[in-house]
């Protein structure tokens, strides 16, 4: 998929937000929602995308929706550090498949780092267990702030 | 340089925004300045930071300063789009040298992809011609909108 196109209501976040799927969630507020990434590039791998959005990338969206996405990112971020103490974090977001995206729903994504531990390629590591998902969700969600 | 720390306002990006050290500019508003990274991981690949900022990262910055960045970043990514014309875009941003981060002011990448071309590692390819660089900055910058 490339940088045009149309919103598809069938994707997966939609139907996350809908309540059709199950996800491990994080955090919501009225604008944003977060919850672990079940194919994580490292422990803590957190997605926060816009609730009431139909922008497939960071190109489309409305500039409310992306204020109210960064603050909501800021705020993840945060806890994920709280919770569990890394060394670093990267915050990526990816428009369109030769940069990477694979769902087409505004989302960035939440890694944390830790000194010498690369870091993997999404879902080179399969999908993960959704207990320990559920975990470290309960963990970062604590630390909410 | 781990995520705690304070800033140091002789870092690079601080210099560039005194005027003190060049750059190849794309775009200022009175919240954001944005320029062509000097190691640059792709054709395009462009900086946003904010102006008035003593953050050295995301974590640590005020949410008006956040929100004015994140609507830079989208109004920039947007006349890279137009600009060059790539198949995808990458936005990232890193906290702490495990994530990746070299300078401690926050800011933000936008990094152009084009099908089948691998992103370069950041500084691996050398510093880029300033002369190309002012040349891709202008491009870019007659797209702003």
């Amino acid at each position: 998929m490339s940088l045009d196109g149309t919103y598809d209501e069938g994707n997966i976040f939609a139907k996350i937000l809908r309540g059709e799927m199950p996800s491990a969630k994080v955090f919501e507020d009225d604008h944003v929602f977060a919850f672990m990434d079940v194919f994580p590039q490292s422990k803590g791998h957190t997605l926060v995308i816009p609730k009431h959005s139909r922008a497939r990338n960071l190109l489309e969206e409305e500039p409310q929706v992306l204020s109210h996405l960064i603050l909501g990112v800021q705020r993840v971020a945060r806890a994920v550090r709280a919770a569990l103490q890394p060394d670093g974090i990267v915050i990526t977001q990816f428009n369109g498949a030769p940069a990477g995206q694979t769902v087409y729903h505004l989302h960035i994504h939440i890694i944390p780092r830790w000194e010498g531990v690369p870091m993997g390629r999404h879902a080179s590591g399969g999908m993960a267990d959704p207990k320990e998902l559920a975990a470290l969700a309960e963990q970062i969600a604590a630390k909410i702030s």
